[in-house]
């Protein structure tokens, strides 16, 4: 039986990621950060797409393809946060988690109020944001948690 | 050795937590979650502080208490969110990291624009909305994570 | 039998009406208020708890307390009608009828802009602003017609 | 001696109550609520004087004709609360109470925000909101308080 | 000969005043402005229709009627100044000149916000505002001067 | 058996068509348009009303006769589409389609910002725009194909 | 001879129509749409050409080979309506009639602020919205229209 | 015994009138309008002093030099209008009439909505706007009314 | 004769002054200030309260009490300066002076917009910003200025 | 040895205090306040230059001649408060402490918004304001404080 | 030894110059633009790579592979301008000059508020508007400055 | 014959550039602009007149003696860029080339934000921002495109 694929997304310029900043997040570079959700996701029992694309409509082909055959998306968007709605009605049609994730919380930088705004938020199930490469994994346990919910009530 | 202390301090109202609204995540109380929360913490070899008040300065109090003595503060500030400069200044004292968590990503709901600002995220490290009690526990993977950094960058 | 209990909360600096302005509302101070009131709530067969605080919690907490348990809540929210999400969202989880009460209407006062919007009044049944006292007499009505409605459409 | 009378003013569309929504307060039609009014107002010693139109310059006409004559004003604009200074402007001539009525409390949609705004209220004594018809019978009563006022300060 | 029409609209509650504010401008009403104005008008060979309507249909069917008919509009559009596009669409078709007029500056009152806005003024030759009726008086001239235009250029 | 009537209403100052711009679409007048409209109606098996009036008043009244009467309203509500809340509470009521229609594209004229906002909108089934006289024409398509829905999906 | 083309242009996500709402709009796809659409061209001796694209930039470059070569544009530009000022210029540099297309009328859902501005609106003829799939029927009504328009205007 | 003094202020780029669009006003330069405007002064019994400065600062000395020794001020700010406080400051002190003159009716041209703000205008009695030079005669006419009041109220 | 009282009161966070920043201020701590205020104080003959809470409704019942009693408040309300209507209100019942007290001035920082609204400064007599500790001893100069004015004007 | 130099800077119409409101300040002009603090300055060993000017390029020569000359500069901006970039960047030049002074609280007048801001604010050390003639002493001893700190850290 | 690189692009529609507006700038259209700049590029020892593209993902492209290769970038962005961030973070990558190019001044057409925005200006060295095709060689001089800084102070 | 004038006009402060930020612009002041720039002013054979002044009326009266004498005005309006009507429509008063010039890119800083409008920018014909001095020398080469444009269009 084939593992439940996850998706992930990332968005414009990501491909520079560790090139253009290389004293953030250690340095790493977009393939590290495969790498490592990589290995983690097999442990999970996930099989696991990752691509990049600064192209806002092979973004939105990839989602469409991804209707009714990956159990999960996380997407990463960048820059098409702010300006693609595209992008978000793309995702609104997906029924599985969307994990809309960033590197920063932008809201600690109180000048970058053009970067605070989501386009892609209505559309997703849940953000994580300012954790940086770390975030990858945590979206990763999300998707598990929403594959297999955790039971929190108690059994009386 | 004693364990590193997370202190989760939870805002208004949430003591209703699942009183209020009984189908709404499993019917979780705040109890349930502290427990849930509690057993993973204890495998990951960190101590918890569980606190709830609808008192802004009782928060306020606590985040002060916890200044140089906890690894790391989770934060649900519930309605203190959009109205409580004075929290946000108290956590900007802190120099752990500060995670800013919310049961439901509130963008989803479009006439809920009251709701979007989030007067805490300037001084947080990170933010996870949207995976109702489960946050709680990415919360602290990614309190973890802060203590204990995921190294990305391959070794050349 | 029990009466039904009316719950009656006056918000922050209420405890000093008539004594701030005592040229107002004929000089009434909110025992007054409470003594005509209760005079009128014996007439109608309802138990009436009236109570003042100046601390946003404590009035969150009463509130949680009246749940399911008080037939209808009368709030005179003060200056938290502008500043606390956290009261309307607690209010927001009773099922009982929420009157929400004010001495003035604002709105005459054109400078007063920052005292026109109301965070508690999109969580509330009704409000009644602008008749001074009388208006939780109006108040008190208005919890009585929701408990027993008057039948306006004329049978055929 | 002749009753005071009081003039029940409707705007807009309002002949249209209960043919529109059958299933709202009841299925009450302006008639009812005329009918139930004027018993009411007659134990009041009360006349009443209850009219409707959808023209602005009427609704204005019959205000002028209310000056000096008549003890209170209850108006329900509708939709001209929103959108005429012109009544607000003739409200704003007379010299008896005037009440503003509406049905619902529109600040329980908040997608409704166009009809938050009142032009109204900066003119009326004040305003009673989110009680249905019953809203009628409460505005009598604020009238007869206006004329009569409750004596809350007690004596020493 | 005929003598040139001068058609004077006055808008909503203008029929009121005088009657609301007698200590304004010495208790002058709209008849006393009329007879002052038709007085002036006579001695500059101008013919005056003078009409009030608080009905803004009525006033748009005076305007249409206007249309290649008279030599100028004088309007005071009271309230409509704020709420009409309807009579500012109407004016617009006139090819005659079009005064507008009010009683008050309203931008003395820095409360009035509301009322500092004209939909008129887009399609009006000129306003006069502020000096009360005498305004009247001074709106003919401006009609007088459209129709002879001094010449204020020397000749060479 | 008699036709469905189709209801087309015109709003202020529409009268004055092609009396006001005779070079604007071809110098059609209200009149045209209805006779053209009303051949192109007798071919659809359409009952046409085709009414005009400048009184805010007249509109609703005309819209409330034709509640449950007529099997669709088309209406170029002309100026009162930015300010008659009062005409779309109106239209609000009918359950048959309303087609909001206009000569022009207002969104063309960047400086007609004012204009852009339709209050209409909200309530209507659909809104054609910019095709001057000939958006009557395609109104009738509109309501026509509401009445009977071309069928699209291919049948398997 | 050849016919006139009509160039129809969908943009991002309308490849998925029908497969993301199946209820929506009778089940009707993209294909279906373009196959009513040919049927009732060539009843009109018009040529179609009917595409898709989620890349903002195709549409682009489609639009400018239609420059002086079709004889209208029909354009759902979906997403890019609030989002692409490349494609707004791209088609106002054409000179034939652009055809603004929406299948929904965004208007009727108030959350949707920010579905209610239009980019392309400043340079299309006209626009077209409500009407589901019919919409597409109308605009070639709209297109045929503007090559042979009707007249109105009555000989004298 | 001498002559009331009305002070005519002109501001920045006032003394290129007709230099600059010398097809505007009948390409009235400013000492056009001093020499018709002294003349009419003349049979009006009024002492005129005619002034012109692009400098804020002087127009300000100008006007403290009025203070309690001119009869009325008129006063064409220009560009001032809507940059200085200082000028409105100025004006303020004074306790004779200050009319605000304009050539042109601003809000005529949509595009001009940085022209449409007055702060001027709060502290002026009245404002003439839309004459063109002619608004300078009109202005003396309002002093004079000023000084002496038409008596408008019929005598009973 | 016992001395005029002057209250010092401190908000929320106010505690860990020094605590936070050592290096702001040269370290000083909110004692240090108490010690150096007192002994400025005793030299004026100025008896001090100086407190401090995070308590919103603890602060307005400091207020409370201090009405007709203190001579003088001076306000540090740190963040409540920018969310506390209730202390606004309850300050507005003071008929002493008000000090409205900063230790910086936010105005330098522009990013910390949020900072520069103040609910308080409509009730305080004056503020004083961005003298840091040294602002205390000013505000007690502006309070003992209060209590016996200056004379500035000369004696004739 | 020379005494450190106090610039004291008069904005526009300062020359008119006393003359303008005699009742406001105890009619205190402005040669009242120079000979004041003059003394006062004298005791402190302070040199005082005293100076108005309704002039903005005159203020900023004067500021620029202050550079590096002397040891802080205190400012009553009056209306350039508002206006003045060119004085803010002046003062932004300077190195030496620049208090910002004002008379009154323009925040207690709500009608005065456009008071409120301070284009000067973000380049001054401090703000004094609402304390009449006594803030202008206030200000000495800022500036004073600035030379020489007073010690608030106790020793250990 | 390789001149360094300087690379030109141009955004959407640009292929279309000259074809769309004959008139404008003397009918230059891009390829034009490319020769004359070649020609200015060889004096001055710089090499050209000129591009254009409609797709914003290609656009991207280009500028990561210029990173570290060019001496400088002039872009002219179109309309992508006033839409794209992830073109704006493409150019933040790059530490060489970056040059914002514009043919027109879209100030100057007031009612173009839309085009005022650019999102690329804070990553942008500097800006060149209005001088149409002429831009393009200041732009060339503009980065020849970059890289061989002229002297402007005088050694002394 | 004698060379064609380029007027250059610096605003307020820029006196002291140099002065203030040594640092920046490799501590070039005004004169060293003006030397660098009469240079090359001289090799193109155009003549030079340099000016500063932080006078907002002295400017206006440079631009005034320049109408119909000089063929180019290169202006660095300083803060009179956001504060200035009056200069801008002394500029637009001028039929030659306007530039406008700034040494620093404002929009790289994202706090300035009341930096970024121009009142100046709507009658420039074009700008230049960002190359610090050396702006100063593509300002020349503008106007001397402008006075000899560069013929771009390749002969067919």
């Amino acid at each position: 039986m084939s593992h439940p694929i996850v998706l992930v997304l990332n968005g414009p310029n990501l491909n520079m990621l560790g090139i253009r900043n290389p004293q953030a997040y250690g340095g790493a570079r977009l393939a590290d950060i495969e790498r490592v959700m990589r290995a983690k996701a097999e442990t999970m029992g996930l099989a696991l797409e990752f691509r990049q694309s600064s192209q806002e409509g092979v973004l939105i082909d990839w989602i469409h393809e991804a209707h009714e055959r990956v159990a999960g998306v996380i997407i990463n968007p960048a820059a098409y946060t702010q300006t693609s709605l595209a992008i978000a009605d793309a995702l609104g049609i997906l029924t599985c988690p969307v994990i809309e994730l960033h590197f920063a919380n932008v809201h600690r930088d109180l000048t970058k109020a053009n970067r605070h705004l989501s386009l892609v938020r209505p559309v997703a199930t849940g953000v994580i944001a300012g954790f940086g490469p770390g975030g990858y994994l945590m979206a990763l346990d999300a998707v598990a948690m929403a594959l297999a919910p955790v039971e929190f009530r108690a059994k009386s």
